[in-house]
């Protein structure tokens, strides 16, 4: 409203007890979810919601740099999932035998299961103007579709939703199969689709891959120092 | 819980009306703050829960790579914020005449008026063991990271604690400052305090510098095409 950019002094408290648990819980409960029902769409005013809450991320300078492409065309995700086969034999190749074969049992992507896939770019391109904040730190550009992913994320949560992360798979193939031009860069493959369940914790966690760090591991006070050990 | 990794079914499905909301407004609230409120601390508990979202983001191959510095020393900052006056001065350079002396009027950091000063860093130093994930997309590190940011910034809103991006600072000062080691690389530079309020729209938006996109101008079908103009 003109005269009235701020909001109601109210509306710079904190929220109400029972919403800030309802933020405190889509960030707990959120998954990366490779198991999708069959054949149940997103329907789309859900999905333009999520998309919704993709669009309002941070951006630097209000760039807005990310768009979305919508996949559901099945050959080309089987492309794209050919991709990723490919990927994750050579990428399995990183680790010791044992681990090796724990790294090959685990599911790790949804592409053609789920209904829906969502690749999120950034748009690198010059514009006709400089874009504020981004001439010491131009990765902010990348940084604010990153945002943008983890928005999305969330709100598919809240929804009921689940999303995956795929990175095992070829920049190269995205750009080809999305016809992306010079200087618009694949940022995260996502597919998206009604999950089987949410796992009570991250899957690489429960399979026993990897164990969660505590917060006081991950916060220093005033310059880096080592964690102890 | 041993040999119950799945949330009960209940919790598959979507949240609460109530809570769906909740996460809607937080992101739709969410702005870049750049006006403290002087002498203001942020608690500690509040601070706690804040990084421990941050902490729940997604990360490839949970790989958790995300460090947060806390910075509150003075001294510190304003050398940090010299870096800042002497960016915006180069940057401002990038603009047209008129441009230039809009940016210039804009505030844009409130690094020694906020109480407390956040450094996201991520580190891509070499483990013991590759992380799973990052062979074709090593950037995915970075990415996890950035989502760290975001949901920092959405639990500080719901807690009425406002944030802000500063972009426009050296990554070589942050480095230097906060004794970065070699692959230890600053993400966000992040300004956290209480907040004069909360703007209803976003400060470049409501200060004409730039218009929201429609979310029909960020979404595509299938593959990339040039928006309409």
């Amino acid at each position: 409203m003109m005269g009235e950019p701020w909001l109601t002094p109210e509306a710079a408290e904190a929220f109400p007890e029972a919403d800030r648990r309802a933020l405190y819980d889509a960030v707990a409960l959120r998954r990366d979810v490779r198991h999708f029902r069959a054949g149940l769409d997103v329907d789309a005013a859900t999905l333009d919601r999520i998309l919704g809450a993709a669009h309002r991320a941070p951006s630097v300078g209000h760039s807005q740099p990310w768009r979305f492409i919508l996949v559901r065309d099945l050959a080309r995700r089987q492309r794209i999932r050919a991709s990723f086969l490919r990927c994750r034999e050579v990428e399995s190749e990183r680790f010791a035998p044992a681990r090796r074969e724990a790294y090959l049992s685990l599911k790790l992507e949804g592409i053609v299961d789920a209904p829906l896939n969502v690749c999120v770019v950034v748009d690198l391109r010059e514009r006709g103007e400089a874009v504020l904040g981004t001439s010491v730190q131009p990765d902010t550009l990348r940084g604010s579709a990153y945002c943008a992913v983890e928005n999305l994320w969330l709100a598919a949560r809240v929804e009921g939703i689940g999303v995956g992360w795929v990175s095992i798979v070829e920049p190269a193939v995205l750009r080809s199969e999305l016809a992306l031009p010079a200087g618009v860069e694949p940022v995260a493959y996502l597919c998206v689709g009604h999950p089987v369940a949410f796992r009570r914790t991250p899957m690489l966690e429960e399979a026993g891959w990897s164990s969660r760090l505590s917060l006081g591991e991950v916060v220093r006070e005033e310059s880096w120092t080592e964690a102890a050990a």
